[in-house]
């Protein structure tokens, strides 16, 4: 079960967006795992993927594509992520996007191809080829929900998100959906978004949008940066809406904007780690007063992926000490542990660096035992504040892993 | 059930040492949990510690008291680390070296003190102190067995080896235990190491051997390095033997006795990887043809810390896309992945940064599926090598680790 995450069926849509979905089999047949993005000349799109040095062959020819053309076609499949298949993946994935644009009639550089699921075995073509023209040929204004179903893997539930707000009188909507993965790295499996909004945005900023809002939600859920063979975040606005181009940083619609997306990108992010494998608990990790941004990242990411910090959260139990060993180990140069504090909420559980003597193990526990919560660890030596968010390590976690290809 | 490691009972003296043991109660009552070590004036001892920011008071005052002072007693109590605790912490510590050096008639400087067990509470001295006469009263010569047993905490079993050999036609002993700690990062608990052989040895001779064999054995189990609030690994050398001063690395003395060292100290280590918490599988992870060594340690540890590479481990699932990902995330500069190799034991499982076309699923499992297992991996960019030694992430881990303090 995930933790306080509902399920939610009703997007607006997206005009210049078309969705269409398809069954191929590839790996379950209860679901579309075939889904198709389809969008009208004009719209840009902007993306953010994975930095892994095995970046799969859909995200090499993404990066590839978004370089020199306007995408007009999206393709995911769910079930394989055509990752570690060397030269015949890359072939494979090309020939997904030549089917597409032989189809529409348009140029091979205007498809984008994603993928996951297992790591290492080559694409069921004969599978994936036939449904394509099938997919192509149903799509709709308003599949974001079945698009939601359709791009989930270890995923318990779909994830989405459909908001509406005004910029100079005209209603702008903006719908969402992601998918997750692994809980403790969910970089290790796939992390996929794709964010659509009818604004108007000219194609820069929308990447630096893309970038900047990406880096502050789906590369903060408890992971080393951006680093599965495939995760990838798009941002696609199709200008249907009818107001001027977003062209700069300094307009008030601009900024209205940002906001929005900012609460969608989040939601999504925070969806994949709700759902996290076998999560029980949706934890903040706030470091504060930090030097800079790198090492409060560190800091937070050490205590996140700390795996005896997680089977402390998953125990409720109230285990500080595995925090502070962790935020000791964490590799911070000249850390002066006398000006450390830490707390589970708002109780403080570490002062200047030991045991805080307003602490009761009471106080501490009652805090353990939320669905949600937040360790803050002020490092008291800098400006710099970063939230990464988390779950706990539980036993479903290691079944799940344990049995993923069986 | 740890993997294949058996309890050895059958330790030589080490003469120039004895050792005392007593039940103070401190966390359970079936084992001693106070072990002091006595040793012989003239005895030389050097040891390597934690890195962590957070290190325990103990931590501290052996650091403090190795710098100026030949050690006589290492007095060592489990159930508590004394880590966390502030200026009482170390007062506290400071009160049992006190407490021996006046029943004892030597300097406070002359007593290493040791705990391990949880973080962040108070010893118990009204426990602790009235046991510390009771275990030097029955100092005895060969109670290493005891020992072993007496620095015990979430180990299965008691961890020790004696071995012995020739120098120069004199019989040289050494004998050695150890005990661990969580699979995953062994270091957040604690590792302790206590090794002692009758050789004579010079003090900068003792270190060195202490600090390069500890980092070679120690300090490449599934770790990021030394970095517990707690970890301590001591060589004593007690001189008893009738052979000349070791005092250079350059003599064959010296050279027989690193080797025989070496032998102790991957044996000690390896013991704490094979009873690993919930350990089913015990595994070395070799990184070949790096440009340095950090690099290769780098690849190494991010493999080993793999929740999704342990979990498959845990599983014998051949998932080698798990292992090609993690070495992908590592955060290697400029990784070539077509030169990359990786085999598990000798089957050639990626080649060239793609599925080997030689490999088989069924030669994967069959790998997997042993108890202990290789996991090599081939940069193909310089002459540096590495080994670290893990184990899987399975249902054990969890319940030990999220149940550790009730």
């Amino acid at each position: 079960m995930p933790v306080n995450l509902s399920v939610f069926e009703d997007f607006n849509t997206i005009k210049g967006i078309k969705i269409g979905t398809a069954n191929a089999g590839i790996k379950q047949t209860t679901r579309p795992d075939i889904v198709v993005f389809e969008l009208a000349e004009g719209a840009t799109t902007a993306g953010i993927f994975t930095e892994n040095a095995f970046c799969a062959a859909p995200v090499q020819i993404c990066k590839q594509h978004l370089k020199t053309h306007q995408p007009r076609y999206l393709v995911i499949n769910t079930g394989n992520a055509n990752a570690g298949t060397g030269k015949g993946g890359y072939d494979d994935a090309i020939q997904i996007c030549q089917t597409i644009a032989d189809e529409k009639g348009v140029a091979l550089e205007q498809i984008l191809p994603f993928s996951t699921g297992v790591i290492g075995e080559r694409l069921p073509m004969a599978k994936i080829l036939p449904s394509l023209p099938k997919a192509l040929s149903h799509t709709q204004d308003n599949v974001w929900f079945e698009a939601s179903r359709g791009i989930m893997t270890t995923d318990t539930q779909p994830k989405g998100i459909s908001t509406q707000f005004d910029i100079d009188g005209e209603t702008i909507t903006i719908s969402g959906i992601s998918k997750g993965a692994g809980m403790i790295k969910p970089n290790m499996a796939t992390m996929l978004g794709f964010i659509a909004t009818d604004a108007p945005v000219e194609k820069n900023i929308l990447q630096k949008l893309c970038s900047e809002l990406g880096n502050k939600s789906f590369n903060r859920i408890s992971i080393d940066g951006d680093t599965s063979t495939n995760d990838s975040c798009m941002l696609m606005a199709t200008g249907s809406a009818n107001i001027d181009v977003i062209d700069s940083e300094s307009s008030a619609q601009f900024a209205k904007l940002k906001a929005e997306l900012e609460k969608v990108f989040l939601y999504l992010a925070h969806a994949i780690v709700r759902d996290g494998e076998g999560a029980t608990k949706f934890v903040a990790i706030n470091v504060e007063n930090c030097e800079n941004t790198q090492e409060a990242l560190r800091i937070a990411y050490t205590v996140a992926h700390s795996p005896l910090v997680k089977t402390a959260l998953f125990a409720s139990d109230a285990n500080w000490g595995r925090i502070l060993a962790a935020v000791g180990r964490s590799g911070v140069r000249d850390m002066d542990v006398d000006k450390i504090n830490i707390y589970l909420d708002d109780v403080c559980i570490v002062e200047n660096g030991a045991r805080a003597t307003s602490y009761t193990e009471e106080a501490g526990s009652q805090v353990m035992a939320q669905a949600e919560l937040t360790i803050r660890i002020d490092m008291g030596r800098g400006n710099s504040n970063e939230t990464v968010w988390t779950t706990d390590l539980s036993h479903d976690y290691v079944s799940i892993n344990a049995d993923y290809r069986s």
